[in-house]
């Protein structure tokens, strides 16, 4: 699943790791959480490198993933954005992940910076699983050339964009037409991405270990073109016939690519899984209640008063 | 609008009101907040009686609307289903409401307790609207004969029980055949009602002062089967040619009526209408941000992660 | 209503109608249905003129309203499409219309071909009516200054576009702020429009007839940002504080506008209205059945296989 | 997968095949029907019985599954709610189903008539694929005792009943607390159960082959409790504990039981799968799109006109 970390799920972590930090943000306050979770890591018997930036210099294509790997682990200190980023920066070498929030609780980074310790510590005593999940390959074919190529984690989006007529897509599954669909644009996204753009869009969660896509569809002429789902082991096309002027592909939120006409979205499995450190303490359910406010008595998730005898 | 109040929109109100407190719950505590307000309506120069019971004894059918009309003011200390429960306990006598709320806030009981003094100054200087808003009032006709009639807040349900198999509604309005429903059941509300059960089975939010009922039905078997607004200012009636052994007419939460073959179940706006009073610290989608949660910063109502460049 | 219109509701058409026939596709097929139609016109003594021209020539602007009014009656030949593109036409000098569908059943234009004659007939015996639509007027203000005004009959739109970030949205209600939407864009949609871009974004049918507009976001952030009704008589405006460099307001499905930070979108119900004849052959929920194959047998409209005992 | 059948998927068939035609219905149709496929199947070389009944007298629990194994091959004449039925009838001892639909496609019954002898043909040259779908089990746990053990292939629901409140359901997903909703009700759906009766409640669907429920909650008062998709692999457990007088456990469409406070419905996936076998012919996204209306040119599934310019 991984090509160089020396982390074995269940089994004690051995000393001497090669541990990076990455920090996506205010650079000041990072580092000082840095120094701290560091000194956790010095204490277990660890190496320690940093890889942290302001948010502005951290663009795509500006680091390498030379300064990640090779490594064991990478303690990622932020939200779900700096892991996503993260994951896409190392690409097709994949080193396990521990996702620190430094704020809210995220769907990835569900450790809390007072977690951190007890976190280190079961990781130690083999306490832990490595969980991976799906990363997929976005593709963009023209005149049967792949003219861009990446790794996602949550979704890749094809957009009508201006001026804003509906496309047309044309979904093809294993190399059949599987259907076409009338819309202001399709989503589809991984179990990871199931609880972004696609729910929004209305798409249903998924839980983060599945090895699936969900298919959503933008406002779709056909009010019958309701979310599919369907398995990561198939390959799937896009194929926009007639795009607009302004329609693009979108891989987790950033521009991949404009369309011209008869261009191929390719979407599949990739090969590496992103893969994440779970201790004990996780609990996907217990991400959802707190963060959608499940079951719980937060006001903005109880709008409904229902009459009662 | 209302057949006995003195209170008028836009002018000050005279002294010498009769206003009725109602509660509904924890008696002690109703009491001593009763006190307050009480002592709040005598500084004006009104005169106030009391309607306070546990919420046991508080049943439909028990109190008379004798101990309330004729009144100018009603000021219900408690939470939506009180003012909910008052409304049908006036019947076709309906009074003015001062919503007062004792905990969370309330889409109706949108006074808080700290507001309450403020609130009536502003009523004393002329500085609020009487909003009325929409009752309806649903018969259940049985071989032409009225069985049960009873007017509602919220919504009239028709729900398929037991044994759970689908059913067929078929909705006439105004006389003429105007669609035919599949589905678990189908719910009947008004503005006041769309935050409700409506909300929950996927209909949109009305606004309070619109004069529309919406129509959602129940997992439709025909998915474009999509909630529809009409007129209030139209007679809606439903039929169930079959119904379950154990379907039902349900109003505001409270079971009507259970239906055999051929009932009739007659929706129209009522003559009355449930009156509030709003001061100019009202506002209503205020209430909806602070209730769903929008546009704040509750982590209940913020569940989307989506990739940022 | 309407200005220049000696057609009124329920009384017999007098003779001598100035009536416009219009048409937008197919000359030749168009031509050979005008024949048609003009000789029942002309037998009922009415006086008729043409404009009719290829789908290419027809764009927004090149027409002017010159060549419809003064007129009594418009008769369009066309679907939903042609009668929307002539009601912008005749702008604020709206004449009654008499929509004829030559293919599928519109949602307005639901006079077939085979019953002009009995429609023209109807209409001369004054067994119509005038019904009104709500148009709206959507202004783009920027800098204090309103840069574009036009008229639209289904929907003005914001829309994110490219780079396809989420966009916020602050809707003002008379003046007060009601609420923020972070989203893709924002629908606000009138009840002929609730049937069109709005229903495909999860929003519900509105009755033809309502003085309402529903706002539907589309793909909101917070789950909970469900789709609003509210009255066409309060005045609604939209502000982007920082769309994207692609972001736009879209208005029946035409750009009307790129948007720039700061520019205030102001939709507000239009003075005219437009008027479409219906006889008594027409029925508001006949047009749903049949279009949204509700109740029906259309295959694709009946989808679930549910259990049975 | 099966027990007992001889068939193997990618191998030429053998001759000598104990085939069993199921039909349920209108038995002179059936037999007549099962005449012709007894004399497709006999030249073949096969051995066929039948098990035709009308569907009165062939309900559950009349019919032993001893008519039907040992046998290689069923084939299913009817709809997809003869193959619902035939499942449950072969319970845990599932042969190959070959699906013939007398009427329209159905979603399992996707083979028509005209169809036949060129599917016996494939199976003989071995050009087929044996698909095994997911059955669960459903378990009514009461005091620690199990009172009521099935299987079933669409779906499991909890259903509120009268009175109708809301009840509370408890989800533990492997032991442990995953959420609690408060809801109508909670339907836990099969890949072939998500174009039943979830679809209609706003679930996704979910492709047939998929190892995964999807648990979608009927009128939720949560806004936010969306479906969610979570593997087959896991045990389900769903608690109520206070149910409403007429709240019920229903599988596929039938009561499984009444429901007391503290029983535990258990669901989890069963050790036999449903089997059907597939030729070459077979399309599942063909299936979607003519059962859904999908990029068709239906007019029940085209219902948006969205302005054009």
């Amino acid at each position: 699943m991984t090509t160089s970390s020396r982390l074995a799920a269940g089994r004690p972590a051995p000393t001497g790791l090669r541990v990076v930090i990455v920090g996506l943000g205010e650079v000041d306050r990072i580092d000082a959480e840095a120094d701290r979770v560091t000194g956790l890591l010095t204490d277990h018997g660890h190496r320690v490198t940093r890889r942290i930036a302001p948010r502005d210099e951290w663009g795509e294509g500006r680091f390498s993933a030379d300064g990640l790997t090779p490594a064991d682990l990478v303690v990622v200190l932020g939200g779900d954005g700096s892991i996503l980023r993260t994951a896409r920066w190392m690409g097709y070498d994949q080193v396990p992940v521990l996702g620190v929030n430094l704020g809210t609780l995220g769907f990835l980074a569900d450790v809390s910076r007072d977690d951190v310790a007890a976190s280190l510590d079961e990781i130690a005593a083999g306490r832990f699983r490595l969980v991976g999940h799906l990363l997929f390959e976005c593709e963009v074919v023209r005149h049967d050339h792949v003219i861009h190529r990446q790794l996602g984690l949550n979704e890749t989006s094809i957009l009508a964009g201006p001026p804003f007529s509906m496309i047309e897509i044309r979904l093809f599954v294993d190399g059949d037409l599987a259907t076409t669909y009338r819309a202001d644009g399709l989503i589809v996204a991984t179990p990871v991405g199931s609880t972004a753009y696609s729910l929004s869009a209305g798409g249903p969660i998924m839980r983060k270990d599945l090895d699936a896509f969900v298919f959503t569809p933008l406002s779709p002429h056909t009010l019958t073109n309701r979310p599919v789902v369907d398995s990561a082991t198939r390959t799937y096309e896009l194929v926009v016939p007639r795009p607009n002027a302004g329609s693009a592909c979108v891989v987790d939120g950033r521009l991949a690519s404009a369309l011209e006409p008869g261009d191929v979205i390719r979407v599949r499995r990739a090969e590496p899984r992103f893969t994440l450190v779970e201790t004990v303490r996780h609990g996907y359910y217990r991400t959802l209640r707190e963060k959608l406010g499940w079951g719980g008595h937060l006001r903005g998730a109880e709008p409904v008063t229902r009459g009662k005898p």
